[in-house]
């Protein structure tokens, strides 16, 4: 095993929920495991009048709210951070945070390794970056790497300008787009499933599949994100990003090689593929929904905090994706994904053609292979056998195996995995400029036509509106409750 | 549910042990399931000197050692068996057999439809046929069949001695050759699990399949049966019938028609493309064994009663089968059988090829695909996960399905089924003349050589002879522990 290299990780968002759930556990996890070099270094930056004391005391109950702490462990792993106040909207305010950073190399006596971390509000990344950009040109024989959390543009124009503007400072491979999905273990198992194996590989394609199922649903509502959420919706936080990269890694050609750039380029092409969302397809292949209250007097999507009362956001989207390429041409994709749904649920269902085995008296119930993401990652696999006794007739039976129990507690969390492997430059699970273009291309001939859609109100705590039903009936399908 | 249709049941060899141990409980479940007419009559023949009485104690003995009875149906049950006394082997015993069974159907006053079971020595088959060939001519209007438990012959010309024999009296459907393993849930569940699935049966080929193991296993050795077994040996009890067999269905072709004539003639053209043992390669394709003494004092085969001192019957066969097609070639199928191995087991196991997937440190283990027969029925599926964590790495993992325990004694009895599909003429598990002719050409081809090869003593209780598992390394497998 070996360390990571040293470098000084520069937080931007330090104060906020991102930092707090995610980044500070999975640095201590990194910690722990060793793979942190002793000069490494955390500066987190935040508009707050706090004291080091008071970042360490965050940092310290954000991994104890994780994880089972050791004491000895933990007060070395908060040594490496420190707290620097600015206002990061303020260019004049950058002087002072790179004589700390300056300083802070300095004193552990190492190269200029910096990664980035923008965890800030969208509207800031780019004054963020720029300074970054113009402050901090990269070092000879060092790194510097800028990881910016989603969204990227909330359209093709605005993603296109904000990578223009990045692109002036920095190199491609010093962007890393974060897809936290792509973290995921059962993303990344995906690819194992697909390549690792000679068995599931060979069926994968039109000729043996009938249609694929991708759900992402969650129980909750949109919480304390009414501000950030009525400006985006279902399809730009959910569609254009996880559930498209889940699509590519499960239906994308294999790699012509299997490093990051082979595997990007085979996403990119397959985003390419998806047919566009035209006028004459646009009410089959599209239903939105927004939560309205429901049987437990839930807070309707348009009664929330930071929500326009006469929004129309969609909270739900379902649709029909169809790739147009000789492997999967007639085999559609239907998605759907929903904020106050029946279930917190991340879940892949590729459902196999009928056979034809003329010798049952009643046709086999299709094959099944499902991939599970949440809440337990497993795979099972849904196939008929001979019903036991005299008749020959098929029964269908399931065989599973869940990962999560086989495996307990050795799941990496998935900015475990991102932070490890940003650190690396291995940037595999980093989405490269043309696969945002590409899924932009794709959205925007949706999001263009958005207004002729309806949103058609669901309870709160069911699976969205009934006319997702309706649409998977008029594609001669169902939704399979995994 | 339709009844069979009334029938008199002639079963020559009723004394006997198969008629004990499995056309007596057999026929139970057939009655106590409701299948049989009320008219069904059983007439069980024998030398020894018999009353009713001690005809229907051995059938309830029989039965009641097999399942639980309840006195009223068993007495009911009883009452269709009828035993006659008389010399097989003499002609002139037939007139007096004949009019009894006409008494039985004038008293019962149906019309002749009746199933001849020949549950004798194998050398009586002959001279049994011919009597009921010429002396009960088909009836018009109804059926006449003829049940004929292995051997059918001991080579080539043997078997087409007898057939040609009963072919005199007999059309070809007539004649119903019973290979007890077709009558096994998990023979035909192989065409459910091929057919009725459209997972599995697009992989199965040479172009993702590396090779095939089948292993029929028994803890015990001959036990009382020297007398016959010194005279046959594992190739002609066990390969040229049961594991061809299974052999077939895995890998024969899509039936064009799913009858019971298609089926069979994709079973006869498999059997016609297997290589056959020409002397170049019966050395690496064939390792033979006998077992001596183990380590629980065992009695070795050659003090087996029955069994000749110096006898070079093989109690143990190793082989590899290529099947020459374009499907399989390529892909060969590694086979053993033997008595007195280190436990009871009988399964398939397909081992997929070796996926390449560069990414990964170490190549990830072959995907099998396992067909378990015993003691258990079930499908096993061994395919690679990615190792929980932040590193990328595949392990195998397994998924099953224990068809045994999912569905606790509804297993149908091989004899079972094979009784029911006898009665009404369907002809699916029953084996045609031409595959037995296909596949003593290819064991004949082995046969002729016989004495070529060295038979090699293991001790009981091993899983055969340390050559049989040279024979794997020489092909760079080996076999597999299930």
């Amino acid at each position: 095993m070996n360390q990571l290299k040293p470098a000084l990780m520069i937080l931007f968002g330090s104060t906020g929920d991102l930092a707090a759930k995610k980044l500070f556990p999975s640095l201590y996890t990194l910690f722990t495991d060793g793979w942190l070099a002793p000069q490494t270094r955390v500066l987190g930056i935040g508009r707050r009048d706090w004291s080091q004391a008071d970042f360490q005391d965050t940092v310290l109950t954000a991994v104890r709210a994780s994880q089972p702490v050791r004491g000895d462990d933990v007060s070395d792993f908060l040594e490496i951070f420190t707290y620097h106040q600015m206002d990061i909207s303020q260019p004049d305010d950058y002087t002072a945070l790179w004589r700390t950073v300056e300083h802070m190399e300095e004193a552990v006596g190492f190269s200029h390794n910096r990664l980035f971390f923008l965890a800030t509000a969208p509207e800031l990344f780019p004054v963020v970056a720029d300074q970054i950009g113009r402050g901090q040109p990269r070092v000879p024989g060092s790194f510097r790497r800028l990881m910016i959390e989603k969204p990227f543009g909330r359209d093709l124009a605005s993603a296109r300008n904000f990578n223009q503007h990045l692109r002036r400072y920095f190199e491609e491979e010093e962007i890393l787009r974060i897809d936290h999905y792509l973290g995921k273990e059962m993303l990344q198992n995906i690819l194992v499933l697909r390549f690792a194996n000679h068995l599931f590989e060979p069926t994968l394609s039109a000729e043996h599949i009938d249609h694929i199922q991708i759900t992402i649903s969650e129980k909750i509502g949109i919480g304390q994100r009414g501000g950030y959420y009525d400006h985006s919706g279902a399809l730009r936080d959910m569609v254009q990003n996880h559930i498209l990269q889940l699509l590519a890694l499960l239906t994308m050609e294999r790699p012509e090689r299997f490093d990051s750039e082979g595997l990007r380029d085979a996403k990119v092409k397959l985003f390419r593929s998806i047919r566009h969302f035209s006028t004459d397809i646009l009410t089959e292949a599209v239903v939105l929904g927004q939560y309205a209250t429901g049987p437990a007097d839930e807070k309707a999507y348009r009664s929330e905090k930071g929500v326009d009362p006469e929004s129309t956001t969609e909270t739900f989207a379902a649709l029909r994706f169809d790739i147009d390429n000789p492997r999967w041409q007639g085999t559609p994709v239907f998605v759907r994904t929903g904020k106050y749904m029946a279930r917190r649920h991340a879940s892949i269902t590729i459902v196999y053609k009928q056979s034809a085995y003329p010798s049952l008296p009643q046709p086999a119930e299709p094959n099944r292979l499902i991939i599970r993401i949440q809440p337990a990652e497993g795979v099972d696999l849904r196939y008929n056998i001979k019903k036991p006794g005299t008749e020959l007739t098929a029964i269908p039976v399931e065989m599973d195996f869940c990962q999560t129990c086989n495996f307990p507690g050795q799941s990496a969390e998935a900015y475990v995995k991102l932070l490890m492997d940003a650190w690396r430059g291995d940037l595999n699970l980093f989405t490269r400029w043309d696969e945002i273009e590409a899924t932009w291309t794709l959205i925007d001939s949706l999001l263009d036509q958005r207004d002729d859609l309806p949103v058609y109100p669901y309870p709160a705590g069911r699976d969205g509106p009934e006319q997702a039903d309706e649409m998977m009936s008029r594609h001669q399908r169902q939704w399979l409750d995994v």
